[in-house]
């Protein structure tokens, strides 16, 4: 196979709005160096990484209630995930289905899935030493991406390239929200933003656990929700969840609350939890800025477990999951790569269920 | 040894000022049933439980950021630590130290210390069946008190009564934390409120699992908390915590944050907090009502632990402690049961060190 100099590309050129992500004809292919493979990249699901790096959200000078627009007072010093600036130009990116066209034997030529977190591989689980797939190097909003081979999982699956570019970000995270709150059979879990990719895959995987789901997502979206198999539907902000959740489960507390949405109405969330219950949480697409009241942490023995960082190995668990058939997948729709920008506004308006994912030309 | 019928007690007739605090000369002495204990009570300590259930502090009907005179809008539905009406008359007093008088062989005139947290012992680790000695039961301030034989544990110390009374809740409280927070060698322990009963527990009980202890405490009283030899000495809210950190440890970030204060200085606690730290509370008296950043909470990977509910075999294990001498009572002031409206005042006034007793005539 012949590997192009030049290929298609679009690049983050700095915070700010959208005018930042900028489509390129010519972009330099990455050169895979030793123990590197370069990847044909056949798709690219979409993640609010995307977003909250491109407009700073990560930044502690960003009060940001809502995603987008709330770069003017960012501190770029401070404005990813990790605390790291981001270097620019950047290709973001991270959840990438492709094949692989340069590398050892037994990858070459095989479909394949990135595994998303760097690490240090000599210190895989110093916390220090991380980054991430399309943050802290080229991502898949192009037509070829290099990684460490350490990161290209062989997947077997009958599913297509879009819908095999759904998982990664979203999935990893949801199966580590669980693994945090160790989530098993006899708890009952309450989903926030259910209708969209770390949302739905937590119904999925809670499931898979044989835990009792609770999903919460906005009314209009009620039919597509229920495709991934919830025990029960909530609005996504019922004015008394106590009775609601009665309403649907025969009581009104949970084991476990999974969010990704915070905000206004997150003291709702936490005062449903029962004595000793578990809060995980992965996101705050409503707002981070949360009023919490210690009585009700610490006079009920709750625990609160923050979920980012994915250990080594929960991937493979998920590769397994998806190569079984253990899951399915949420494509709410595909673009091609160079309607990023309309891909990422239909991301932000939240109007889809499931996971937005653009393919390559 | 007669038992007489009539005794001394101070008796909580309601929510309210200090005047719901009344006291008696002629107060029934309580008759030990079937498995329980009759003891004579030496001395009984003050704890926080006293005045927040007094002041209805534990209702959500109050947003109280002092302790004490918030009961005016409570609910009394919702005004104990577990969510259930207490009902009066009540004896409170936890810590109680004394001798059995009436019960079986092997504890009569034995000095014992009494566990504080009620079970249901053929349902110990049930969460939902438990109660509070002094809250849900008669406690110590007066002159008997009886309870199930097995809260009853002998003591070997040298130690006098008043000492002895100074452990039982703080320390076992301050035990469950660091249990909670899963604190040992290597760990840094932010202690905030290190002038208290809780605070000065934290420091000796980290410091003998071997962790690096940072004590937070108004200056004019470090002389007093530098006796329980933490490492590093803070005033209790420093302006810039990170640089204050620096100051004393070299670094400006800890594994853990053990709270009992809250507040609104609760935030900088939190950002003080490496990635993977851990956060335990026991207490707001600063008050409840704290602002939380999701961004760090999930960001970092943090875990936060409430930490009320004692498992068994801590109380145990406090006993061990102190009969091998491996920490030292705070004893701050003792007063006659008859003062005990001026000892809870002293308590509330926060200008001690350690623990408040009163002792029995």
């Amino acid at each position: 196979m012949t590997i192009p100099e030049k290929m298609r590309a679009f690049v983050l050129t700095g915070h700010g709005d959208m005018d930042k992500l900028v489509y390129h004809t010519d972009w330099p292919v990455p050169v895979a160096g030793p123990g590197e493979v370069l990847i044909k990249v056949h798709a690219c699901g979409l993640n609010n990484t995307d977003v909250n790096t491109r407009t700073a959200w990560y930044s502690k000078g960003v009060s940001g209630n809502t995603t987008g627009g709330a770069f003017d007072t960012a501190d770029d010093e401070d404005a990813t995930w990790g605390g790291a600036p981001i270097t620019f130009p950047r290709i973001q990116g991270a959840d990438v289905s492709g094949t692989v066209v340069v590398g050892p034997d037994h990858l070459l030529g095989k479909r394949v899935l990135v595994e998303t977190w760097l690490r240090d591989w000599s210190d895989p689980l110093n916390l220090e030493k991380i980054g991430y797939f399309g943050s802290e190097c080229d991502g898949g909003y192009a037509e070829y991406v290099k990684i460490d081979e350490r990161h290209a999982h062989p997947v077997d699956s009958e599913l297509s390239d879009a819908q095999l570019a759904t998982f990664a970000t979203s999935w990893i995270t949801a199966e580590n929200m669980l693994n945090r709150a160790g989530v098993g059979e006899g708890d009952e879990v309450l989903i926030t933003g259910a209708s969209g990719g770390v949302g739905s895959a937590l119904i999925q995987l809670a499931n898979r656990r044989g835990a009792t789901t609770i999903a919460m997502a906005g009314k209009s979206k009620h039919d597509a929700v229920s495709k991934f198999e919830p025990h029960a539907l909530l609005d996504r902000a019922p004015g008394n969840l106590k009775q609601a959740l009665k309403g649907v489960i025969g009581q009104d507390t949970v084991s476990v609350v999974a969010d990704v949405v915070g905000g206004s109405y997150w003291p709702q969330l936490i005062d449903v939890l029962a004595r000793g219950g578990r809060y995980t949480c992965a996101g705050a697409i409503a707002g981070p800025m949360v009023e919490m009241d210690l009585r009700t942490f610490y006079l009920r023995d709750l625990t609160f477990t923050g979920a980012t960082i994915v250990p080594p190995g929960v991937f493979a668990d998920l590769v397994g999951y998806i190569s079984r058939g253990e899951v399915k997948p949420a494509l709410a729709a595909t673009y091609p790569l160079e309607q990023l920008h309309e891909a990422q506004q239909a991301f932000i308006d939240k109007k889809h269920t499931g996971n937005i994912v653009v393919t390559m030309p």
